[in-house]
């Protein structure tokens, strides 16, 4: 790949949803959640070093995992860790990573990724970044994948997109008429019936000029914050402008800063086996099953003694024997000092109670 | 209370049906099952430390929990702790006790009774093991509590005894016309419909030269061979005896030696509020509950968050909270390595799951 082609890998999350084995310290992207020896964090950068070499992949983290992505991620230079010093989601994210890979190189594409999310398909997904990276860099054009949906998903955002023509330059890229937010269960029926629609799986591409170009002209606030740092980028000077500035940027995604109003968005409808892993439900929908359609521990099952158990996830640390009967369509999570047993269908409601918890401890 | 008044609590069970709580190294009686602060051991400790001084108070378990007797009880002395090399059930360890107690003082009159039992009326079982002794002291009888049965269970012995008349010359003591098994479901139900029958508490109350009698005369195998120690009990000698010739005793309960053929058995009917404690059911029972009828973990409820639960027993180490949902007359105890979670209503069947497990640390 040309040496120009970079990858911002967004690990800053915090990952509620998967509570208790999520916590607020050690987040989803640095657990092996899938229980097969790598954590979210380290697959990905694994999928991504098939496509381009390791100096190339920078993570961008908040400040309070910066130690949890040296320990997993020991292959990397100091210089490939972007820590942000507050939380103020995407769009200064965007804003930091792009003015950083614009110090480094101005003619740098990049792809913005998420760290905890899983793709089944790799091969795919690499030919469609490749795809993707090639295109952002000889266009001005900002590029998202999209996800054929499978199912009315309202958890996710929607693309809704041109189909290709006979006559498309490119067939396999295709113009976005907008960006939809996320929408009702009726709603996300008739976008999925319509075959126009994708899924905005957070992943985007384009080229630093472009992405910069973008925020001045649609969220100049975030831009012009991250612009005083002009000349400091790159430098030993830059982590002190970033300690003090980064925080005063507005609170705001990059959907809402620019993909909602820029009118230079594309797709590349992507079929890759994608999960963002956002509940319990749907990591419970990846991992291998017994025959009754329970997903249990998988580094070794044989601790997980079920009887008249159907269609329960339970995952639990290694070495801890579990007997268990009589559960149907069930979460059990188990951890050192927090203990999760809950109706798969009703998951939605653990973030509320999490909420009422008041000790840190089991945050 | 008279200088010849004893204690015999055995100690020496290995509490199978408590698992994952119980567990071989660490049984039921030196747990704090009931989270009050106190094991069940102390706790049958200074029950009868109402009754008489802590000097007459033996303790007879197995070797391999004599620490944890020492550790529990710290103010016993050494010769206080009998312990027994192998399991050979209740026959042997009582004749060891009582040859003991005749070479400590050959007038002995001495309670046997199970170290993790719980009684909830203190002052009426004071009163009635008062009375007991009182009786067995003067009287050439085998004495045991009976429970007044509240519910056809099966999982006692049953004691069938006649009903004081206006003539008894003590109306608290009735004689005993048999002993029962355990009996099936309609059997139990005819017992304690015709008000003839108590359960069988194991707690009895017996002179030494009585008890030996009787060990004589209906097991004379097991008399027999404790008998070779004579002068040796209580002497530096004793340990040396009881460790080759202990493990050669039949593996046979008092009950099956001697109380089911004896003819001088005598019992008091006791309204103590005794529990077993003989299943997680049974614990259940005897927990306080909240408004939905859970019992969870005494110790900080506030650890514990449920939601449409009911009739469910929740018991977890301090300091580990707990969200659960949905779980209607369930089981659900946690320990540092293993986890279960059962319905209530099938927990006999815990204990084949437990026999099915192969690694000691979980056992």
């Amino acid at each position: 790949m040309p040496a120009n082609y970079y990858i911002a890998i967004m690990a800053g999350g915090v990952g509620s949803r998967f509570w208790p084995q999520s916590r607020s310290h050690c987040p989803k992207q640095f657990l092996d959640i899938l229980g097969i020896g790598k954590t979210l964090l380290q697959l990905t950068v694994a999928r991504f070093e098939q496509l381009v070499p390791l100096d190339k992949i920078l993570i961008v983290t908040n400040a309070q995992y910066a130690d949890l992505v040296r320990q997993q991620l020991p292959q990397l230079a100091e210089w490939q860790i972007l820590c942000e010093p507050s939380r103020n989601n995407t769009a200064p994210c965007i804003a930091y990573t792009a003015f950083r890979l614009q110090a480094i190189d101005p003619k740098a594409t990049f792809v913005v990724a998420p760290s905890d999310h899983i793709i089944m398909k790799e091969e795919a997904f690499i030919g469609k970044i490749r795809t993707a990276l090639e295109y952002a860099s000889q266009n001005p054009v900002l590029l998202t994948l999209g996800i054929q949906p499978t199912r009315p998903d309202t958890g996710y955002g929607y693309i809704h997109y041109e189909l290709p023509t006979a006559q498309s330059a490119n067939p396999s890229v295709c113009k976005v008429n907008r960006f939809c937010e996320k929408p009702n269960l009726e709603t996300a029926q008739a976008f999925v019936a319509s075959g126009e629609y994708l899924w905005n799986a957070g992943i985007f591409v384009w080229n630093v000029q472009t992405i910069l170009e973008a925020l001045a002209r649609y969220s100049p606030e975030v831009f012009q914050l991250f612009q005083k740092g002009q000349g400091l980028y790159n430098t030993p000077k830059e982590a002190a402008f970033i300690q003090t500035h980064y925080p005063q940027s507005p609170n705001i995604s990059i959907d809402y800063a620019v993909m909602e109003t820029a009118e230079n968005i594309h797709t590349l409808p992507a079929d890759i086996g994608w999960s963002d892993l956002g509940t319990w439900a749907s990591l419970y929908e990846e991992l291998p099953k017994d025959e009754h359609q329970n997903a249990l521990s998988v580094t070794d099952k044989s601790l997980i003694i079920s009887q008249d158990c159907t269609q329960t996830l339970i995952k639990v640390p290694a070495d801890k024997l579990v007997v268990v009967r009589g559960l149907d369509n069930f979460i059990v999570v188990d951890t050192p000092n927090a203990l999760l047993i809950y109706p798969k269908n009703q998951e939605q409601e653990i973030k509320k109670v999490v909420q009422q918890i008041k000790q840190d401890k089991y945050l």
